[in-house]
């Protein structure tokens, strides 16, 4: 039976990596776009229950139908799931995004929220982001992560994902011919160095950017950002349990008077 | 040595829960308030990086000195331990939300990811909630919440959090002698029952509100879920790796080609 993707992403609906992962998912399923319409990068897991919704249609380069609201990733998930289409979906995917999502970055990235709030609803999800260094000049060449993507899909709808589990996949920025292959990962360290700038607006006023340096990681083996480093692609499964089980005994002898 | 304890949440600063819980926090400590200056509820892991924060001023209505920022929660922790005040800070504490966070909540709430922020930044962060059923009038009596924080908050300084780890306290809706005492819990799965509603504006062009009845919960035994329904305070340790362990030998068997 045709399997039915739906196809979002975090940096908006007319990001050329979100065209390049619609475009080869055609090769595994039929595809329903439905994307947020501007840039929503570090929004984290939104549900936006206090405003209405809307939906547009647009038409992508390559003359495709997508759908775009204004709503963060996770609600255009949601309104896909909650039936704003007609067809039930089998599987969502979401990227390709502009970065990678590693280590902490999970809970902050729009990508791997909407594959979150995919698998809340009982459809497995998979998020898929590019290493791309800063400065470069977009559109960068998707061939590489379209390749990962296939794979990674073709995996999920062969074996399905266990409950509560997405897939978080990054693919480090190489030529495919310079992809070493893939490496199933835990979820590594990233390192922020985020600085606050205080500026002086033109009516005197303070305001503040976060700003620093972009965040590296610490390049363990085994890791997500381990696994980069050394130029394979990561999956990492993750689970929407963040149950410290190790520290339940601890915890549970404290002093609960 | 005093400690130096920031208070925030997501409800927005001048919530009444903010206030009970600085008020509790200062038997406990220095005190500092920065908190949104609007409510953030199910804004989810906000990274601001594409816009400047601005800080006002505010007083509580026990005359508390308080800043807010037009940032979400964790925006509001980024600030604070960025160095927005002078002081290094030895703990975050972020609530007393209006409503439990349980179970998938956790990603979405404003109140927990803003406990994570300070974890990955490197400080102990406790997220407190109370279980407010749905119509009841504000403010409600925070002193049964006051208590669980003050006895989650001396605990966290008297043994400190294992590295990556928050807690995530959940108090159910009752006076503070009805109480059964605290469960030390896994986090447990909640039941959505979102659902699409789609309404005609007077120009006649659709729009869609994330409608349904409130969330429930599975009420299991040694969940978050489960202890409220029971009546216990919840305290659930949550940790930043979200690897689902389990899953990484299976996924590995897959045809990585």
């Amino acid at each position: 039976m045709t399997k039915r993707i739906l196809v979002t992403n975090d940096d908006g609906v007319l990001a050329p990596g979100l065209l390049a992962l619609a475009i080869e998912m055609r090769n595994l399923g039929e595809v329903t776009i439905l994307a947020p319409d501007r840039n929503w990068s570090g929004g984290g897991h939104v549900k936006t229950l206090d405003r209405a919704l809307r939906v547009r249609e647009f038409r992508l380069e390559d003359g495709s139908q997508a759908f775009a609201s204004d709503g963060a990733p996770s609600d255009c998930v949601s309104l896909a799931l909650l039936g704003y289409f007609k067809e039930k979906f089998d599987l969502v995917v979401s990227g390709i995004n502009v970065g990678a999502n590693l280590g902490h970055d999970v809970t902050y990235s729009g990508t791997v929220t909407a594959a979150m709030e995919a698998v809340i609803a009982g459809v497995p999800g998979v998020a898929l982001s590019l290493e791309i260094p800063e400065g470069t000049i977009q559109p960068v060449d998707y061939t590489a992560s379209a390749y990962a993507a296939r794979i990674a899909v073709e995996n999920v709808l062969a074996h399905g994902l266990p409950e509560e589990t997405l897939l978080n996949v990054n693919i480090p920025f190489l030529k495919k011919e310079e992809l070493k292959g893939f490496r199933v990962t835990r979820q590594g360290l990233r390192v922020y160095h985020s600085r606050l700038d205080e500026r002086i607006d033109p009516r005197n006023r303070p305001y503040y950017w976060i700003g620093g340096d972009a965040p590296t990681g610490v390049p363990e083996s085994g890791t997500d950002v381990g696994a980069l480093s050394e130029g394979y692609i990561s999956v990492s499964p993750l689970q929407l349990d963040l149950t410290a089980y190790r520290a339940l005994s601890d915890v549970s002898t404290w002093e609960w008077k």
